[in-house]
């Protein structure tokens, strides 16, 4: 798919088929993110992919009760660990934060490309999360998403986004 | 350009012609940096594209002294603020970080996909680009980028990743 097609008509997709992607398609996502840059080419994450239905069942409860997250055949769950970089010299121990959504970002717009739908959800417990995947000490959750084909095409361009002016400027903020 | 072609190729580019890139060509990339996903909607972000040599100039001295940071026609700051949401119950006041990550990242491929090389850049102190941008309080630098066509073609496929079996598992960690 055309590069832009993907950005603009990448959706949060709230409502999932149940049929598993196949396994190319998985790789080329998984792809994707492996590939995407980090400071230092550091790569600082790591992705599991859950499609065991228990499993699945205790990350809703872990994010906020949002149903539709279960829904999806596979939940991504994305977590880093601290690169002991404090870019900008205000991160502290974030700044794997950075890298670990430049990487998910790849993989949100590969999955879009391959019809894919995602939600990049915010709303998780950290340590509830942990538990529930075994992710050890020094690792943190960074974003989850479910994956899976949309149940209605839910795949079109946003309006609802700030003006260019807004954001925008040029020489000075 | 297809998706995959322009996530394999990306790389960080580190010597730039002088050539200002057209302004359609920027417009597309600002795009696809305004229409990015962000937690609930907040859009905590702001670019500044930065053309003045003697802005280039004090940038490239508040980034480590990387002399190709100013060798490129345009050089992009990201900032971002606080929008008060603790992702995970762990994040604090950097949820933004990941937001902002998200939105450069779509306009770091979309440079790629216009054959406009970047390179992220990490190390930079954010009180000096501040200053020197006029950043006002309550945002932050979260990553620079010069812009603009490679010296030399450097876009090709990277070698320097992680094995997927070290940073990819199903169900568990």
């Amino acid at each position: 798919m055309e590069f832009y097609e993907v950005v603009k008509t990448r959706r949060s997709i709230r409502s999932y088929k149940p049929d598993i992607p196949p396994q190319d398609v998985l790789d080329r996502i998984s792809e994707a993110a492996r590939i995407a840059p980090s400071g230092s080419n550091r790569q600082p994450w790591r992705f599991i992919f859950v499609t065991d239905p228990s499993l699945k069942k205790k990350l809703v409860s872990a994010c906020g009760n949002q149903k539709f997250v279960g829904e999806a055949p596979v939940v991504v769950v994305a977590c880093g660990y601290d690169i002991k970089y404090n870019r900008g010299g205000y991160m502290g121990g974030m700044s794997f934060l950075v890298d670990v959504s430049i990487a998910f970002t790849h993989l949100i717009l590969a999955a879009r490309s391959e019809g894919l739908g995602t939600c990049w959800i915010g709303e998780f417990e950290n340590e509830k999360v942990k538990r529930i995947l075994g992710i050890p000490d020094g690792y943190n959750v960074v974003a989850v998403t479910p994956l899976g084909y949309p149940r209605e095409d839910g795949f079109r361009e946003t309006d609802r986004r700030k003006p260019m002016a807004e954001i925008m400027s040029i020489n000075k903020f």
